[in-house]
């Protein structure tokens, strides 16, 4: 069961050029006309390979291979073509040509499965301006709420507004939903994205855990003063308060066992250097495979900036958004997945995922399952991303055979 | 030589109407329509107190009185009525009132002087989005160089295209120069902007030196990499390094003497909170009263950010901006000032001054002073800047019978 690796480097090479030149590296924002090309470009490719395509309302691009016992639900199979600004060639976008070809492959080998096989190219999944993620995922496991829709950019553009722009129904959206009955399994082959397989010298991961994230919004009042005149022992900068808060993200973060946390802006009131911020705002997140860690980081984060505002005399208050938990992938299916692995020679190592995919949301719906393959230099989200051909090949592999195993295991509506 | 008090509050009230509606606090910025408003109300009140006003090619308003003696060269007194954004109502404004005000006493008491008196309101002391401060006075130095009018703000729009818009004339920007012979004495009255003056309960300060600022731009180059998949002891984290850099700087300048340190931005290369920073940028300033103690916080930032970007494997390079040196007053104009006050039955202290002023570029051209009263809890650039009209009242007392004091010294030109 060879894949036609040919057919995944040229679609590498395709859609490394329907990206917004007026971005850095390999951009293909979520709903930009970039997108919205490469997505149609994927819908042919589906079509080409036998399925039978549809868009929904939100956008997601279905292809579906009938299987031969129309009483099984499906197995589904797919990620995202989506790009975060600056970023790579290769983060989803395997995941989605991987799908596609292991249908080229069944059917150049004439294979026709128990179950109907569904690929799906979802749609945003790095999330936007509005600060929505996993938005085609999250609207077929039915979570994508009339809050999510209304959540707006800076300029009060919502993700509804966002959504028809690009030509979809953001009205409908709910039409977008499965049914747990539809699904037996979802399949997800994903680059890594960090470090661990390169170090460990090993070409498939197997996906234990997706970490969950914590997003916070720390806002902080200090006092507008003087620059010139104000002794440094009697201000109170919100600047100042707001850098010790992004070293204790940092620290707190360093001190967690399979932690991260990072900041994203510090925004003062005042741009000028005459002038002492008497506000300051503080973005970030932390990220764990552990639900109770969140938990325990948020209120470490809570407890160092009460000492944070006494060092500088401000007063901060703390919001965190919504929480996305961690996700837990199936076990069963884990096990079918490092058997696939074992059969055609390859090891895997277990490992979470301390990125967010679509198999957080399909997890809601069905037993779910990740395959990674190695990141060079553990890169990701930047131009410099990077996977061997020869890795992406092994994962196409590992994922084919996954299928095949999980179309052997009897399941029923 | 009783000031009419009236004359300053009205002044004060009135121009507290003039001012942009779509700022917070009292805000009449440079060159904007509110700041030529505001100096055309100014040219009316130096008209009406007797006064031959002009306006130069950079929006200076000067009112002359001329003197007996057409042999001696000029005092001059005057200070700013523009305003930082979300600034004050004193800040500058007391000094322009205070001297018309001079005049107006001298007209009531029908004295008439040796020297020759010119009154200055000073164009855009606070500076602009081009980064120039002083203008009006820099340009009456002769040291507002062609670089200062081609300086851009963030769109490219220069300080001369501004200056054209308030319908000056840039290019006729070194007619402006006054000669340092047209030139006996510079005084100025100002608020105190710090906390001095009120905590020793004296109402006139007698200020000793204006304090020098470097300015600098630091520049962190980091990794740009997916921040859920990087571990924390990996990152190249240019926010990391930027806050820790913000820290510094205020550490730098509390353990100085009689210095402060402000940082007034932190941008980064990325907003998001799932991307590492590449780069960030810091822009902030130092202050001293002394010279040397600007090279010493220099060379400490320095070393300092050695340490940090060892600390965050980041590269940092730290430029600094053109170093205002700190400008020395007058001593035998300091004495004056002291006689006078002690003349009117005012206890007066020497200081120095934290925040710049005209004063500064005056200098240049002659010996300068300056007197300051109290600040109420030493705030300044922010609306609840407030100093008691008692106070402005001592002060334009003590600038009226300074000027008397000065014209009985026989200068030459």
């Amino acid at each position: 069961m060879d894949p036609e690796i040919d057919f995944i480097q040229q679609g590498l090479s395709h859609l490394a050029t329907v990206v917004d030149p007026d971005l850095p590296g390999w951009s293909r924002v979520g709903y930009s006309e970039y997108d919205v090309a490469g997505r149609a470009w994927v819908a042919t490719q589906m079509r080409e390979a036998g399925l039978r395509t549809h868009v929904d309302a939100v956008g997601n691009v279905i292809g579906v291979l009938e299987g031969a016992d129309s009483a099984v639900p499906a197995i589904v199979i797919g990620s995202h073509t989506d790009t975060v600004p600056g970023g790579g060639r290769f983060d989803g976008i395997i995941g989605v040509l991987g799908a596609i070809e292991v249908v080229r492959t069944l059917q150049r080998a004439g294979i026709r499965l128990h179950h109907q096989l569904r690929v799906v190219d979802f749609a945003n999944e790095e999330g936007n301006a509005q600060g929505v993620k996993l938005v085609g995922s999250r609207a077929i496991a039915g979570a994508l709420t009339p809050e999510h829709l209304s959540a707006a950019d800076d300029t009060g553009f919502t993700l509804a507004e966002l959504l028809s722009s690009a030509g979809h129904a953001p009205e409908r959206a709910s039409s977008c939903r499965w049914d747990t009955k539809e699904v037996a399994a979802y399949l997800e082959l994903h680059i890594e994205q960090g470090p661990v397989l390169e170090q460990e010298g090993v070409g498939i991961g197997v996906v234990t855990r997706v970490c969950g994230i914590s997003t916070f919004v720390l806002d902080v009042h200090g006092r507008r003063d003087h620059a010139g005149t104000t002794p440094m022992e009697t201000r109170q900068d919100a600047m100042c308060c707001a850098a010790d808060a992004v070293l204790a993200v940092q620290r707190i973060a360093a001190a967690g066992r399979d932690t991260v946390g990072t900041v994203g802006t510090v925004t003062t009131s005042s741009p000028l250097t005459n002038v002492i911020s008497e506000q300051a705002r503080v973005t970030g997140e932390f990220r764990s495979p552990e639900g109770t860690v969140l938990d325990a980081l948020q209120d470490q984060l809570a407890q160092e900036m009460h000492r944070i505002d006494g060092r500088h005399r401000t007063s901060s208050s703390l919001r965190w958004g919504h929480t996305d938990l961690p996700a837990i992938m199936d076990g069963d299916l884990s096990g079918i997945i490092a058997d696939a692995a074992a059969q055609i020679g390859h090891d895997a190592v277990r490992l979470y995922s301390g990125a967010t995919h679509d198999s957080v949301e399909m997890a809601r719906l069905a037993p779910a399952g990740m395959i990674f393959v190695p990141s060079a230099g553990g890169r990701s989200h930047c131009p410099e991303e990077w996977t061997d051909i020869a890795h992406i090949e092994e994962g196409v592999r590992v994922l084919t055979q996954s299928v095949l195993n999980v179309d052997a295991v009897p399941t029923r509506r």
